[in-house]
C-alpha cells in the first residue's frame, strides 16, 4: 500500500515554508512514490473537526519555491495540549494516534519553531507518533543548526530599512532608531546592523548603558556627524541600575509597558542627546515576502533531506545544516537556544568597526 | 561678470532633492555659465556663521542622480525669522540681503516645502530677494502641481510592505496595520492601498467610524478569510461620536496622546474583532533611499526649469508640472494644500474595488 | 437573465494584465452582477477547440493584484483570421459569432496591444461583435493614451540595470551597452537613460552618426571619466551614409542580420573608440514581474472603467487616460503610434542633462 | 615610526571590494594606528608614472560599506609582468620594490583574483614583497575558502531575472534562456537555477545533450507546461558527439563563434523544439550595484582579518572562510580552482527538484 506522509507548518511565518514543502513533496512523490497529505494550521488541521487535510501533488507545489507565507496556513492559538478534546478522549496524543490512523497517514514531517518541535517530540514519546522536524525560526537562534531559513531574509529587509535610513539621517541630522525582530536573541540585530552600518546596536543578550549610547552619538556629532543610525531588537533592554540584566521573569511586562523597546531606548535617551529621534518599527515585514535564493535554496534542501530521514524510517530527527552539510540531530536537542556569544568574532568585528554595544 | 546663483533645500528629506540639484547645475553651468553656489542646510548656511556654502560644479553634481537623501544638508529647525539676528541687523530679510551681496548671489533656487515657500516668499516681498521656488513633498498635497517628486518613491515603499505583510497576513490569520505617512492628506495612504490590495484605507480626509472598519473584516471572516491588510495614514483619527471630524485644534495632541494613528486604531478596534492585530510604522523609510524612476525624471526637469526661469529672470516663481508639462505659477499660490477629494474617481474606485474607507 | 462578459488578453505580456483583469471583475460582480467569463490564450480560447474558458468571481481575481504575467495566458501565434476554419464556417467573424451565441457571451473585452485591437475593431466591424478595448504596451507608444500600464515597470526594470552597471563600469573603466526594448520607439531608453544617467541615449527615430557616440566616449575620456554607459533601444540603428534613417523595409532584416542593435553599436564603435565594451540584453525581464504600484493603479482604472463602458453600452470604444483622467476613445484610434518626438521637452532635457543622442 | 601600508583590487569587479577596504580601514587606522594607503587601478598605481595612490582615513571609508565596485579603481590590462619598465628597471619586482621603499610602504594587501593574487605571489617570491591576499571571485570558485564575497549577491540578480521570466514565460508559451556569469565553473547557475525554480541548468562542469534538454521542454509540454526556464553559464557548452567535453583549448573559440552560451544553446535546440525561445544576457549586472548584507559582513570580516595577519606579521598568507570561521592559508593555495562536483549534495538536490542538467 502506498505510503502516506503528513506535513505541517507551526509557529510564526518565515520566508521559506513553501519551499520546504515543496522540497519534501517533490522528492517524496517523485522519487519515493508516497502520498503527501497537506495540513492545515498546524496541527489544528487535524485536531479540530472538520479536519483540513489536502492531497499535495507536483502541481499544488510547482510554483510555490518563491512564494513567503505558507501553503498550509500556520497558527499561533495556544499550546494544543490545552485544546478540549473530542468526547471520550483521553488525551491529545492518543486522539492524534487515533485521527492518524483512521486517515491512513504514517508519520508527519513538522515544520516550525522550538514551540511546535517539543509538541512534535511530545507526541513521540507519549504515544509513538512518527515525526520528523524540521527547524524555523528567522532568528536563527537554534543551537542544532548553523542556519535557519528565513533569517537572511529578515536580515535583508532589515538592512534595506537601514540603507534607506541613512540617506534620510544625514540629511537631517537625526536619530534613527530602527527596531528589528529579536525577542531573545540578537541575531538579526547584529547581523543587519554590521551590514547596514549601523552607529549603535543593541541586543537582548548585552544589556546596555544609556549612558554610553548618548556618549556615542555626542561623539559623533562632535566630529561634525550629526546623525546616527541605532539598531535595537525587539528584546533589548538598558541594565538594571546595578549592571545587571533585566530579570526574565520582568523582560515582556517592561517591554510591554514601555511601548516596546525602540521607546524604551529613546525615553532612556531623552534629555541626553541633543537632536531628534525617530523610530520606524518594522514589525512582520521581517517575516514576509519572497525568500531571498539562500534561503530558498536552504529550504528546499531542508525538505528534501526530511524526506530522505522518513524513508530511512529515522523518526524522532530534525534535519539541520552544519559546515554546509545538511544531516539531522534528535528532535530532543532541537530546542536549545544559540544565544549571541559576547566574545564572538561577530561581536569583536562590530566593535572593530567602530560600533557602540551599549556596553564594555 | 558671470552671474553667481545660489542653490538650497529646506524642510523635510524627499527622494529627488539631488535629482533637482543636479538638474538645475548642469544646465545653469553648461547652458548658462552661471556659478552655482550649493548653500548648506536650508537658509542656515547664510545666515548662522560661520556661513557655510560650495561651489557646485559638473563634478560635484555628476553622480548624485540617484541619490536619496540631499548633498546640501536641510534642517527642520524652527522658523528662521524667529532666530536671533548678528548685531546691528534689524530683519531677516534685510540681514539675508546684506548676506547675498556680500556673496554676490543675486538670486536663491528654493526647493522645498510649503514652510520653505513661504519662508522665500516673505523675503522677497520684505526686501526683494529674487527667489524661484521648487516644491518638495513626499504627500504631493499642493494644490499648483499634479505630482510632487518624492511621492511615487515614498508610495512604493509603502507598497512594497503591503506585499509582504500580505503573505505573513493570510499565513497568520493577522489583522496587519500599516501607518504610512500623510499628516494632512491622505494621498499615500489611497495610491499604496489602492496598490498594495489594502482591505481598509484611513486618510485624514475622512473621519473614520471603527464599527465601519470592525465590520468589513468581520465580514471577511465569516467568507473565510481570517486576515485583513488595513493602511492607516499617520493623521487618520476616529470621527467624534457626533460624526464630526476631530477640530483640527485637537489632531496633533490626540494623535501624540494615542501613540501615533496605527495604535489608536487599534485601541479602537479592541474588542470589536477577533483576531491578533499586528503594526508596521514605516516612519522615515518613506523618505529615505534612492528615489523610483519618474520621481528622478520629474526631478530633474524641475531641476532644468528652475534654470530657465532664472535665465529668463522670471523670479518669484514657483516650477509645476500640469498635464506632463513643465511651467510655473506665482509663488503665492504655492502653498495650498490639495486634500483627497472625497468624491474624487480615486476614491470611487476604491469602493468598487471594495476597500472600506471607514465611513460612507 | 444575467450578462455574461467574456475578457481576454492578446499579445506580448506586460506588467498589469492581471490588475486590469481584477479590475474589471471586482466591478462586473459586485457592482453590476454580471458573469465575467475568463478566455484563454487571447482569442484562441474561443476559436480552436476545445475552447478553453473559466468563469472569473472573486475568488479568481482576489489574489492577482501584484502578480506579473496574465492568469488568461496570451498567445503571439500570429493572426487568427488566417487560421483554418471549424468546417461550414466562412469566416472568422461569423464564426467566432456564433461560438459567442453558443457560450451566451454577449461582448468581449479585449486587453491587448494594437494588432490584438484590429482584431477586435474589424470583428466588430464584420459581424458586429460588441468589443471595449483595453491598451496594452510596455512601449508605451500609442497616440490614444498619455500612459500605457507595463510602461513605469519596464523603465524601473532598465534603470536598475543601469544603476547597477554604473558602479561596475566606473570601477572597471569600460563601455556598458545597456539594449532595452523598443522595436519601433524610444520612450522606454529614453526614460531609462534620463533616470539611470545615461551618457548616450540610442532610439529608433533619431537615426545616429557612430561618430558622434565615439566623439561622445572621448571627451569623457579625456576628463578621466573612462567610461561611458549607452542606452540602445532594440530598434534604433545608424543613420545610412548620406544620413537617412534606414528604410521600413530594411530594419529588421538589418537587425537581425547584426545581431541586434548593441550588437550593431559594438561593430560600429570598434576601432573608434579606445575601450573594453560589454552588452547586457535585458530582453523579456522588461516584461516579467510584479508591476510597479503606479502601473498596478493605472490598470485597476483601466480595468473599472472598461466595466462602465459595457455598463453603458459604450462598445467599440478603448480605455484611455489623459490628463489623469480614465475615459475613452472610439477603437478605430487605438492604433495610432506615438513616436519621440525629437523636438519634445524630454529630449532637450536630455541634451541639457549632456545626454549624446548620436545626432544634432 | 608609523606604518604604512597599501592596499588595492585587481581584476573584475564584484560587491563587496569596498567593504574590504572599509573593513581593513577601520581596524588597521583605529586598532594599530597605520597610515592606509590605496593605491589606483590595480598594481597600475604604483608601476605607472605618474603614481597614483590616496591616504585612506575613517572619513574616506566612512560611507563606502553599501557601494558597489571599488572606490580605488581596477583594471584588465594584463600582465603587469609584461609591461614597459621605466629605464635602468630590470624586473617588475624590483621595480615595485623601489617604488614601495621611495612610497614607505611596508606591504601590500591585495584584493582580487587568482590572476592577482598569482602576481602577489611572485612578487612576494622573487623580491621578497610582503603581500597579504584577500581573495575575491563572484564565481565562488576557489577550492581555499567556503565562500567568496560578491558570490550571493551575483546569485540574487540572476535568480531575481528567474522570477521575473517565469510569469512572462508561463503566459507565453516560451522558452526563455537566461545566460549568467560562471566561464569555468556553474556555481552561479546551480545556485541561481535552484532558488529560480529553472527547469534546466546547464554548466560548464557538465557538458549537455541537446537532446536531454529538448526532451525536458516537451515532457513538460506534453503535461500542458507550454513553457520552460533554462539557466546556462556562459562557459557551458554542449559535449562532443562521442560524449567527451569540449577540449579546453577549444572552448574559449567555440563560444566566441557561437555568440555566446546563449546562442549556441538556442541553435542546438533549433528544430528539436516547438517552441519560441528568447534569451536574456545579464553580462555586467551580475558584477554591479550594492552587495547583498551577507557579502557586505563577509567583505568586512576579511578585511578586518587582512588587519590581524599584518599586525602578526604573517605576509604571504590569503584570508578566507571556512566553517563560518575566517582564517588563512598560504598564498600558494590561493589559486587552485573549485569546480562543481556532479556528485554533490546540490546536483543530486538539484535532480530531486526534476532539473535536467543535460547529462545523466
Amino acid at each position: 500500500m502506498t505510503r502516506r506522509i503528513g506535513i505541517l507548518t507551526g509557529g510564526g511565518d518565515a520566508p521559506g515554508l513553501n519551499a520546504v514543502i515543496r522540497g519534501f513533496t517533490r522528492r517524496a512523490v517523485r522519487e519515493f512514490g508516497w502520498q503527501v497529505v497537506g495540513i492545515f494550521d498546524s496541527f489544528n488541521g487535524l485536531i479540530l473537526e472538520p479536519r483540513r487535510t489536502q492531497r499535495l501533488k507536483d502541481d499544488e507545489v510547482r510554483k510555490i519555491l518563491a512564494w513567503g507565507g505558507t501553503i498550509l496556513g500556520t497558527t499561533n492559538r495556544g499550546d494544543p495540549f490545552d485544546f478540549p478534546l473530542p468526547e471520550g478522549r483521553q488525551d491529545l496524543s492518543s486522539h492524534l494516534a487515533q485521527v492518524l490512523a483512521e486517515e491512513k497517514i504514517e508519520g508527519l514531517v513538522v515544520i516550525g519553531g522550538d514551540g511546535t518541535q517539543k509538541i512534535a517530540l511530545r507526541l513521540m514519546q507519549e504515544r509513538g507518533i512518527p515525526v520528523v522536524g524540521v527547524p524555523k525560526t528567522i532568528d536563527n537562534d537554534l543551537s542544532g543548526t548553523d542556519l535557519t531559513f528565513g533569517f537572511q531574509s529578515a536580515v535583508c529587509v532589515a538592512t534595506e530599512a537601514l540603507d534607506r535610513l541613512h540617506t534620510t539621517a544625514e540629511s537631517h541630522e537625526r536619530v534613527m532608531v530602527l527596531e528589528v525582530m529579536g525577542r531573545d536573541t540578537g541575531h538579526i540585530a547584529l547581523h543587519a546592523g554590521l551590514s547596514g552600518a549601523a552607529d549603535v546596536i543593541l541586543i537582548p543578550e548585552i544589556p546596555y548603558d544609556p549612558a554610553r549610547v548618548a556618549a556615542k552619538i555626542q561623539r559623533r556629532q562632535r566630529k561634525g556627524r550629526c546623525y546616527s543610525i541605532v539598531v535595537v531588537a525587539e528584546g533589548a533592554l538598558p541594565a538594571e541600575p546595578d549592571g545587571r540584566p533585566v530579570a526574565e521573569a520582568d523582560r515582556s511586562r517592561r517591554l510591554r509597558a514601555g511601548g516596546g523597546a525602540a521607546q524604551i531606548l529613546m525615553a532612556a535617551l531623552e534629555g541626553r542627546v541633543d537632536a531628534e529621534m525617530r523610530a520606524t518599527v518594522l514589525g512582520h515585514l521581517q517575516r514576509g515576502g519572497s525568500p531571498v535564493p539562500s534561503d530558498r535554496l536552504l529550504a528546499t534542501r531542508f525538505g528534501a533531506h526530511a524526506a530522505d530521514l522518513v524513508a530511512a524510517g529515522r523518526w524522532g530527527r530534525m534535519v539541520r545544516i552544519r559546515d554546509d552539510h545538511v544531516d539531522s540531530i534528535p528532535l530532543e536537542q532541537a530546542a536549545i537556544t544559540r544565544f549571541v556569544d559576547p566574545d564572538s568574532e561577530l561581536v569583536s568585528v562590530a566593535r572593530q568597526m567602530l560600533v557602540e554595544l551599549g556596553s564594555e
